[in-house]
C-alpha cells in the first residue's frame, strides 16, 4: 500500500499488521516505491495529477474526497478509483447549516461590527418557518436534511430524478420562486456544471440566500455576481469558481456574500473517519474482496 | 387593554372584536388612557420603568420577554405580571447553534478574511463527536436539545436540581473539565448571576468555548475578559455585561470572541407568537379566566 503523507502512515501503521505500507504521492519526486494494491491519495489533490500514475503498477486507488469531478478524464486506464464515502458527508451538513443560520441571523454583519466596535441590534429574519429548498439527495443531502429537521423550516427536496417526496430537477422552475433558502449539495456532473445559472437566480424570490456546499462550477459566478451587485439576493459559498478565489474578484467584496474556504469536510472528526475507509479497503484487498465504493472500474 | 405601539395595535385590531384597545407604554409622555385589565410592555424594555405604573390601575402585566429579572424589584404591588412563553425560545435555540456552529467551523474568521480578499483554507474543529454541556433545561434548553440532536455531539445536561439524565448544577466542577462547549441557557437570578465567573472558567479545558445565549450578568465579564487575554478559551456572547458593549470595551477585539448584539429572540417569528400570546390573554381575561404564565401575583 502507498500513503500519502507520513502523518497518515503514522496513524495507520499500528492497525496494519503484516501489509507493507511506504509513503508516495502522484507528483513527488521520489521513486515509485510500487507496485501497489492500493494507493492513497492526498486529500483535494488536482485530478491532474492523476496522469502521473500512467504505466506504473497501481490496481486500486483510494481518494480521500466524495467529490471526483475530473477523474475519468485523467485516470489511466486499468486503475480501479474509489471516492470516500461516510467521511466529509456530516462535516459538510454541519457547514450547511452553520451557513445558513449565520446569514439568515446576521452573523457576519455582527463580525463586521464588532471589528468596529459597534453594538447594532435590528432584527433578522429566523430560520423557523422558512421555506428550504435543497436541491441534492446524496449523501451530503441525507445529512443536511436530518440536521434541519429540528428547526421547523418547510423542506422541499429535489433529486435527479422524483421518487417519493423527493421532486426531479426538472421542477425546479416551479419550486425557486417559493424558495426563501436553496441549498446546493449536489455532485459536479455534466448536468450540474452551471446549473445555479442566471435563469435559476432569477427564480428566486427577492433577499432570498443561496447556499453551495458542494463544488464551484455548479454556480455560475459571472451570474451570481450580477445579481449580488444589484442587492436582490444573498449567497453563502464554501466553494467558488474560480478556486481559491483570486484576492481581487468581485465575489469577495459584494453585499450579502458570505464566504468560507472549503471548510466543508475538513474538520478534526475526518481523520478516523478516513483511517476507517483505509482500512477497510486493506481488509477487503487482503481477502480478496472486492474494494469498497468503486466509482470507476479498471476498464471504465 | 393597553398596547404599546401602534403597529402591534394594528396587527391584533382585526382579532379584538370589541375589546377596547389603546396605545400607551410605561414611561410615554402621554396621558395613562386605562384604567385597563391588560396592559402588554414593549420588547425589551427596562424593568425600571415598571415604576412609571404605581398608582395606575392595572390589572395585568403581558411582557414580550421570556426572562423578567429585575421585575419583581420594581413592580407595583396589585399588579400581575406574565412572561412571554413559547415566543423566543425557538429563535434562541436557532442563534445557539449557529454561534457554535460558526465558531468551531471559522465563520468569523472567514468573514475578517473575506474583507481583504484572503482564501486561508485550514482545518477546523468540527461539532461532530464534541462534548457539549448545556447548562439550563427550560424552554430555551429544551430548544437547543432538540436542535443539537442530530448534530452527533455527547450531550450533557444541567438544571438547578439533579433529575433523570439531568445533572445537578453542584455537579458543575466535575463537568466543565470534561466539556468542549459550554452553552448557558439559564434565566438570570441570584442563583445565576455570575456563574460563570474566574473559577467555572479556570475549570474548562483548553480551546473549549463557552456560548451565552441567556442573560450578560450570567458571566462575570472582568473573568472573561481576563480568560479570552490569554487566549485559552474562546466565547460567543449573544448577551453581554454592560449590555450594549460600549464602544471602547474590552472584549470587542480580544482574540476568539464572537459578539452578537442580543439577537436571541428578535427575529420575523416573534410577531405571531407574540400576538398569539397576547390574544389567549384577552381570551381568559374576557372569559374571567385566570391568565397565561403568572410569574408574580397582584400580592407577590
Amino acid at each position: 500500500m502507498i500513503l500519502p503523507s507520513a502523518a497518515l502512515h503514522e496513524r495507520l501503521a499500528p492497525h496494519l499488521g503484516d501489509v507493507r505500507a511506504e509513503v508516495w504521492a502522484p507528483g513527488y519526486t521520489t521513486r515509485f516505491p510500487g507496485p501497489a494494491d492500493l494507493l492513497v491519495l492526498p486529500y483535494m489533490m488536482p485530478p491532474e495529477y492523476l496522469r502521473w500514475l500512467e504505466g506504473l503498477q497501481v490496481g486500486v486507488i483510494q481518494s480521500q474526497t466524495l467529490g471526483y469531478d475530473g477523474v475519468a478524464a485523467h485516470l489511466p486506464v486499468g486503475i480501479t478509483f474509489c471516492n470516500a464515502v461516510d467521511v466529509h458527508e456530516s462535516s459538510t451538513a454541519e457547514l450547511a447549516i452553520g451557513l445558513v443560520v449565520s446569514m439568515l441571523r446576521g452573523i457576519p454583519d455582527a463580525v463586521r461590527n464588532a471589528g468596529r466596535g459597534v453594538w447594532n441590534h435590528r432584527r433578522q429574519p429566523g430560520l423557523a418557518g422558512k421555506r428550504v429548498l435543497l436541491v441534492g439527495v446524496g449523501g451530503v443531502g441525507s445529512q443536511i436534511t436530518r440536521r434541519l429537521a429540528p428547526f421547523d423550516v418547510e423542506l422541499t427536496l429535489v433529486g435527479r430524478t422524483p421518487r417519493g417526496t423527493v421532486h426531479g430537477i426538472e421542477e425546479l422552475p416551479a419550486l425557486l420562486p417559493q424558495s426563501d433558502v436553496v441549498i446546493m449539495a449536489v455532485p459536479l456532473t455534466a448536468e450540474t456544471r452551471g446549473l445555479v445559472n442566471a435563469r435559476f437566480l432569477s427564480l428566486m424570490p427577492d433577499d432570498a440566500l443561496v447556499v453551495n456546499v458542494s463544488r464551484g462550477e455548479i454556480v455560475d459566478t459571472t451570474a451570481l455576481v450580477a445579481e449580488l451587485r444589484q442587492g436582490r439576493l444573498r449567497a453563502a459559498l464554501d466553494v467558488t469558481d474560480p478556486e481559491p478565489l483570486p484576492s481581487d474578484h468581485a465575489l469577495w467584496r459584494l453585499p450579502g456574500v458570505l464566504i468560507t474556504p472549503h471548510l466543508g469536510g475538513d474538520t478534526d472528526a475526518m481523520d478516523t473517519r478516513v483511517d476507517r475507509v483505509i482500512l477497510e479497503q486493506v481488509r477487503r484487498l487482503s481477502a480478496g474482496e472486492a474494494p469498497l465504493n468503486v466509482v470507476l472500474g479498471p476498464g471504465r
